[in-house]
């Protein structure tokens, strides 16, 4: 432990301050700090800090409007403008990569549920689904079901691996999680759990924040953190071993997500892209949404603060919004992009500047935490490589089909269990109805999808009685359906069993051999109303 | 009180079972039971009963679907596809309209607020914005600052009578309230406030419901009460008589109603419209609202519920939905219009059904509070009409700058005080925006209009660390910005305040004189940071 040295070299990089306690501590202390500090980079890491431009720390207040264009139409494709034909002509091209072993899905989820109030990692989140799956359950169901499909169609059996981005708080207990549930049916060689990069905390005037007296202050270095990691953990190599060439990219918490999703990569393989967004339309101009465009004819992701009012209320003469590809955090990238970028370009991207209230010690050593920002830190985005494509493409989908995320607690706006939950519920009601099926209530009466206006408007009329309150306030929820991953992955292969017939909610489709956490255990509340599917192979994939 | 010729009548139309309990009743029971009863005109209340259909109760299940058409695009405008000289010559038209007081602005508020679980009118609501002022002093406030600005574009001073259309249960309330409050500032003479009609609830075999041994069961008669109720209180008259020729007709709930819209009245009139309906672009194929299209030829709004899943998803070559047109109760009528169709036609309309949970009395007089529909109430609905407009057109708005109901009380998943306020607050930061203001916080950093999405991941970031959560958290609600109705109706007149100035929120603007019942009690928690403007007579009406 040669603590002169290591003085020296952090007043080499203006970071002497680390030491300003070290006589103060034990020798178990100076360990410690004596480790965190040496496992930084300091060249590296104060290089970004400088990189990342404080001095034009001007960011939100420089706007982008003039170097603006919107997606070529010509790449800009849409579910709602594509012939079904044509659909099911990417979708073929996406089972046959899949059915090949050429497509891996790489989870983002370096985050913690802190927002939702856990500490836990978000894919270990239960939303209160009737069966009790969790949001990583749901997830490698869908990749099983997906590679049956793949294989019902082909003839081939190839398999998608899931690789999953954590960070220092959430790798252990994501890898016990899934140790601990078998894999939820997935072979263990394919699931590969690797961690992002930390980067300490910087003041304003570029040093380095102490969290306390013997450690540094740090957080992951955001979720483009990615493509560090890719190179640095090895996980490039392993991709290539694999033999994969297309990796489907997505964020934890949308409970809707389709992984590998084959129309998307179709169409992306179709395109000949190396890189490719799948957005929402944007659904009005003051949205909390990032908005894919090009920028002096590169493409990437502009967030509402880098534009004018003006520019995000922009319309085109049809009176659509002139920027309205909204990101979902949801990629695609071509291996060969993959290696390009994370070899040497993405390197040299600065960092974006998070201005925080960092917890931090005072002169005194003790514990302060400001009440204003006092610091920052530094972060990539997952989309800032979108300028090294070649070959871009968008692929609009509908909202209500695929995008769903769970951000916060209950009680909050948007974004929360409950509303995650009413999503999947419509969709996999539209999912029966498409399929012929019928809801019916304890009456034997048709459930209409949405409540009707009688209904609503009744309501107000009958004062003085809560209970026909309550009861026409109930159908203002959806109808509880549920259908297993592994008994259909968008929809498919249901008429068979539902074709025609009554189901009185709440309804579960599981598959024979569905793992459920609820099951058997009588204190959920949910009651389970479950119909084990037997046509689960049916590969007619629409 | 001849109870036996009384008895006769009944046994004409099946009904003498209403006085099966009469000689258990007390003299002051009997003559109350003999009032309810003699009120009702029992052959026209089980006409409408038998003419509203029981026998083929299948409403619900009864497509639509091959009966539907689009609105026909040339007569579909909407604000997006419309250039700004058009919206300036529409604006003008309807600001000359209004100066020459040709127009009446005509609220539904025969609901009482009790899914929002008050026991008073809605329109008495105060859903807190930092003024405390209620919707019906909103609304107010906006015709007198309408009045003004037709005077000053045109020279004349034209007034905007209101008329109210109360039920039984909110007629006393609603005037006590606007007496109490000066009107808020309008001519007593130019509001004037009716009811509507009540109808007996019947067993689905077509009896009427006793409620109490002595009370028969009653509700109003639906929002399409209107043209019996125009008719029946002598309400055309009284609009003829002030010269009125075109009724602006709205429902009490949508705080951003804007009422005797100029730009939507001169649409209409420059239409040469008998008839039309402001909607706002249905978000998903199924979002709980009606859509206006034609069936049969004729215009009318149909519900989901009429229609299948597949029609609702239909979508036009563009990606739109082909069935858009979402109706918020926000409609024009010409005088000629009202004249007719409140004098006969509409007269012949069948009632609508809707199946409720009745409390009665059972066959020993106790009180039965059933646990499922057993029985139904008759209603119209205002948009029942339409099928016979011979000149209807719809024009489509922004939902973000005119739609956002009331509805249910804090808690619900949408439509409540909290969202209303929200959107208030969210059109008012826009209006500022667009007239050159802009918005600080403490630190004298410039607010976003929506949080950035480096705030948004780096609340994941930081755990164990709830004041920074909470911090971010804060910029998820927008900045509170109120400006008085009596200041801007629409954004306009306010660059001579506002341009190039900063603005540190809460920000209350107020026009001299303005009444703002959350002046001078400390005890309201909102703080008021009110900047009186004193320009409110500018004209410049963009």
């Amino acid at each position: 432990m040669d603590v002169e040295t290591l003085r020296e070299r952090l007043a080499q990089y203006g970071q002497e301050h680390l030491l300003q306690f070290w006589e103060t501590l034990t020798p178990e202390e100076q360990k410690e700090l004596f480790r965190d500090i040496d496992e930084l980079n300091l060249e590296e890491v104060t290089r970004y800090y400088g990189n990342a431009g404080m001095n034009k720390n001007n960011e939100q207040q420089e706007k982008l409007d003039d170097r603006l264009q919107p997606i070529p139409t010509d790449i800009h494709g849409a579910v709602v403008r594509t012939d079904s034909d044509r659909l099911k002509l990417y979708e073929k091209e996406g089972l046959k990569q899949i059915s090949h072993g050429k497509v891996a899905v790489l989870l983002l989820a370096g985050g913690q549920g802190t927002r939702l109030g856990v500490s836990y990692p978000k894919g270990m989140y239960d939303v209160g689904l009737p069966s009790r799956k969790t949001l990583y359950q749901l997830q490698a169901e869908r990749i099983r079901r997906l590679e049956n499909l793949a294989e019902s169609t082909t003839g081939h059996l190839g398999h998608i691996p899931w690789y999953i981005m954590t960070s220092e708080h959430t790798k252990e207990p994501t890898l016990e999680f899934f140790e601990s549930h078998g894999y939820f049916g997935l072979k263990k060689q394919n699931l590969v759990v690797f961690e992002q990069g930390m980067l300490p905390a910087f003041t304003f005037d570029g040093r380095i924040i102490l969290e306390k007296k013997n450690k540094v202050s740090k957080a992951p270095d955001g979720n483009g953190g990615l493509y560090r990691a890719l190179r640095e953990k090895k996980i490039l190599d392993d991709l290539e071993k694999r033999g994969i060439e297309y990796v489907h990219v997505y964020c934890v918490d949308n409970i809707l997500v389709k992984m590998a999703d084959p129309v998307f990569i179709g169409y992306c393989v179709t395109k000949g892209a190396d890189c490719g967004a799948k957005v929402v339309e944007k659904a009005f101009p003051t949205e909390a949404v990032g908005v894919v465009c090009k920028v002096d004819g590169h493409y990437q992701v502009v967030e509402y603060s880098e534009i004018t009012l003006k520019t995000a209320q922009k319309r085109n003469q049809d009176g659509r919004l002139t920027f309205s590809a909204g990101s979902i955090c949801n990629h695609f990238f071509s291996m060969e992009f993959l290696r390009r970028v994370a070899g040497g370009p993405e390197n040299e991207l600065k960092h974006h500047i998070a201005e925080k209230k960092i917890p931090c010690v005072n002169g005194e050593g003790q514990l302060v935490k400001p009440d204003r920002p006092n610091g920052i830190k530094l972060e990539k985005f997952v989309f800032d490589v979108f300028q090294f494509s070649e070959r871009f493409v968008v692929w609009e989908v509908l909202r209500e089909d695929e995008f769903s995320p769970l951000k916060n607690a209950d009680g909050a706006e948007k974004d929360t269990p409950t509303t995650t939950r009413h999503a999947l519920y419509s969709l996999h009601q539209r999912y029966i109805l498409a399929a012929g099926g019928r809801f019916i209530d304890d009456a034997g009466k048709l459930i209409p999808l949405i409540p009707s206006m009688l209904n609503n408007n009744a309501i107000e009329l009958e004062t003085n009685n809560n209970e026909v309150q309550k009861s026409c306030m109930s159908y203002k929820a959806p109808v509880v359906v549920e259908i297993s991953p592994l008994v259909s992955y968008a929809g498919e292969g249901l008429e068979d069993y539902v074709q025609n017939k009554d189901f009185q909610p709440p309804v579960t489709l599981l598959a024979p051999g569905d793992k459920v956490p609820n099951a058997g255990n009588p204190n959920l509340s949910m009651p389970l109303q479950v119909h084990v599917v037997h046509s689960s192979d049916n590969n007619s994939f629409n």
